[in-house]
């Protein structure tokens, strides 16, 4: 699973004072962190100062790289904010979080993934909307998959999202994410599946249960990478279960390890 | 989700002295506390008592069927057993778990099925064994799915079981299960998809972890029937979970309820 540090996130009421007052210390901590507890890439949002985000964000992007090695995502739907960060990028071949195929933002941000060389997050949605079907959402990915994969990003550096609602607004919606999943991976098995895993909970009691839940069945429809908390024990311990269950963990080492570590929450050795 | 409650199970330490020793108060216990767990079913097994197995189990049938009114899942290889079993059931129409696609078996349970138009587990082996992969699996499911619909058995009271192997023996075997799984389920969607769970955690640490874990994405991945204790209240609250993301549980009613009556482990209501 190629996970993907949430936690540097200007709409996180914990993290924001820190964005504002370019708290070098407390950002380097988090980074270090979210490294330490098994991120493949750190994302960096700053999308709540609508005023001076590119200068946020590229301030992000060099307190972070001074402290850890791992690409990083850079979180915003501003094409000024992203390549701001990109310009100073220093660790390697970042990721764009994100595009769409709504024809604005997919006309400004594909020129900076081509130039820049970057991976890329792409939401199924378009200037119709975010569908309400798995087809449909399907029908968007195989679009942005095409234009992208026409434009010279190759497969494995394209990370669909099928973009996740809460179910205590529709009770399809758990469905309809986990089946526009399972199809994408199908028919791209080289093409990143991913999403933010914690909108599936919003508004309904218990939301950490339904976020481990929805983890693992994503998990075991296709999904390979994941915007998540990595520093969320629970949610990391059922992370190494989904992850040995679907065999992706060679004879159940990476699962055992973290047993005889003490990393599965809820499950010391004796 | 169709539970069968499987603890009225003379291969459980536990239980066996129960079955053993003709104690009614404690078999009928552990059938009132299933029904109230939410159980659909009541499994009963007696096979570890060679000997003397059709007595017993007839008399397991009498002693729950005087409590409960759930219907019955009578757990044997032993079409003498099941008969016996068969024959005192008052309890409208029972389960026989199971049959497979060995000629002798599949030849000795189907009259049973028939004659006492039950319903049905179906094995995915036959005389070669168990198959290492998910097709193989499915051929077998095919050929059971065909054979019993043409003696008369509606696809409704066929349960596939694709046979749980140890994740601990084998990296692929969870792939292989929920792969199964949802292709007989999209085959199929009349026909139930059932299994033993708690299998898939043989011989690693963290059992119930793997079990919650294979539980939600087995329920993601089309099973709609499971054979698991439903006095394990941290599974039934992963099921809880599970449903409602799948939509299963419109309105996420039953989810909200179960949170409210504080059934959700670990997650009381304030």
């Amino acid at each position: 699973m190629i996970i993907i540090g949430e936690k540097i996130n200007s709409t996180l009421k914990s993290v924001r004072p820190s964005i504002e007052n370019y708290d070098t210390a407390a950002i380097q901590k988090l980074a270090k962190r979210q490294a330490a507890a098994g991120a493949s890439y750190i994302d960096l949002n700053a999308g709540m100062f609508y005023e001076d985000e590119p200068e946020r964000l590229e301030w992000l992007v060099k307190t972070v790289q001074e402290v850890v090695d791992l690409p990083l995502s850079l979180d915003s739907p501003n094409p000024k904010a992203i390549e701001a960060g990109l310009k100073v990028n220093t660790n390697g071949k970042p990721i764009i979080n994100s595009i769409t195929d709504e024809k604005e933002r997919f006309d400004e941000v594909l020129p900076l993934v081509v130039e820049y060389n970057t991976a890329v997050i792409a939401l199924c949605m378009d200037d119709t909307g975010m569908p309400e079907t798995a087809e449909d959402r399907v029908a968007i990915a195989r679009r942005l998959i095409k234009k992208l994969s026409e434009a010279g990003v190759a497969h494995e550096d394209i990370y669909i999202d099928p973009l996740i609602r809460p179910i205590g607004t529709g009770s399809h919606y758990g469905k309809v994410a986990l089946g526009t999943m399972r199809i994408v991976k199908e028919e791209y098995p080289d093409v990143h599946v991913t999403c933010g895993l914690s909108n599936i909970s919003f508004g309904i009691p218990a939301r950490k249960l339904m976020n481990q839940t929805f983890l693992v069945a994503a998990t075991a429809n296709g999904m390979d990478g994941a915007i998540l908390n990595p520093l969320d024990k629970k949610l990391m311990t059922f992370l190494y279960a989904a992850e040995a269950l679907m065999g992706h963990d060679d004879f159940c080492m990476e699962y055992l390890t973290a047993f005889r570590e003490g990393k599965l929450e809820g499950y010391l050795p004796k």
